[in-house]
């Protein structure tokens, strides 16, 4: 066996997470899995703090909890101090407050909402995405922004599937309860957001792909928490490296 | 919905990981899935330092590759940055360097040889364990005193057999090739430890529980990687949290 050990090159990569844990983990199994290696030393270096102390984001967009910003900050100081060279935030919610952020550090944060925006337009040009996603995400029209500005067409969720997909977030996947019991309350979503016009689904909560992924039922999905993944790889180790979709998405 | 966001109690994690990064991605799964929650402000402030840039363990023991100690140490350093209130390293061979670690700092490291030797005497008393480990973790006699002192019996491996234990370690988990294709392979080993008297295997390289659960065949198992899991949550919030076996083993 030969050992080569050479350090890694690239970039090093933070993760502000712990909103919630499960979704971070799914992020950092994502950048480890997609990432194309043949031994530890090819990998990317990345520093993560899971801040379970930050407040939830919902919560406080709706003016029904305390401001997560605090916690944010200690978080990213953490990640400084790491040396990191830049920002990643696997959940979406959170993006609400990523002005603030970046207004208090010079390292790049790279935005999952542009990325999944750039996913959709690329992928399903002329489709229509359903947005799945909080409260919180919905009600501050995050996710349209960055939608309009590529040119993709969105259709909300209704009162009774936006109950759903709060059910599922919060009651289901973040509460560590049994997830497949809640299959046919998400076939009944994805069903219902289908026959309202729906071409795909944007999983646009990082709680929604392990919830996906668990179920395993068919999209179309755009998995917000796997675009991420792939730009952060590109921006750690340079464009070249991620050769074809196939590529990226090997499990 | 009720939103409480007391900050979570407890004392901060550090891992200190990247040896692999897939194994410390299975490590950090394991903590969020085996944590007792109900939502994201229930679980322990996690610090991750997955650095990529250390050098392989077991060439460094055989001579064959340089000092892991210093990028260890870096990672280290960042884990004191972030104020971790104890350290965990998801690498059995890493433990080898333990010593020169611990003489470095003041936090306190949660041994993954001594909560498996724990964990093997306590439910399979009188019985034979089978150890899978890495050329430098057998040839230091690592799990040897640690097993020892817990009265545990050991089988190790022949020659045939460590070699089949390298290939799954390092040509098929840190390669990030298929492991479905090394079914036979993985088979074919536990059987032949079987037939000399293994009444049960550890999986004492933290790429095997990996490489196990994919291939979901029966052990039993002793998983290192769940062991210091279990051992982390109970040192960070205490040791009542974890009522039985069954609570700990969630998926």
């Amino acid at each position: 066996m030969a050992y080569e050990t050479p350090p890694s090159a690239g970039k090093t990569l933070g993760i502000l997470g712990g909103m919630g844990p499960l979704a971070t983990a799914d992020l950092y199994r994502k950048i480890v899995t997609m990432t194309p290696v043949s031994r530890d030393n090819d990998h990317i270096r990345v520093i993560i703090d899971s801040n379970a102390r930050i407040p939830d984001r919902t919560a406080a967009i709706l003016g029904e909890g305390p401001d997560p910003v605090p916690e944010m900050l200690s978080a990213l100081r953490n990640l400084e101090a790491c040396g990191v060279d830049c920002v990643i935030m696997p959940c979406n919610t959170a993006h609400y407050f990523l002005p603030r952020l970046q207004a208090e550090t010079e390292i790049p944060f790279i935005s999952i909402l542009e990325v999944t925006a750039e996913a959709c337009a690329a992928r399903y040009p002329g489709k229509t995405a359903a947005l799945l996603a909080t409260d919180g995400t919905v009600r501050t029209g995050l996710y349209d922004r960055a939608l309009e500005a590529k040119g993709v067409s969105v259709l909300h969720t209704d009162p009774a599937e936006q109950a759903t997909v709060m059910h599922l977030i919060y009651e289901v996947v973040k509460a560590s309860r049994p997830i497949p019991p809640e299959a046919e309350a998400w076939k009944g979503l994805l069903d219902s957001l289908r026959s309202r016009g729906a071409d795909y689904f944007i999983l646009g909560c990082t709680e929604l792909p392990v919830l996906a992924e668990t179920l395993g039922l068919p999209g179309p999905f755009v998995d917000p928490t796997a675009e991420l993944a792939r730009a952060a790889i590109r921006f750690c180790l340079g464009e070249a490296v991620l050769t074809s979709e196939e590529e990226g998405r090997k499990p």
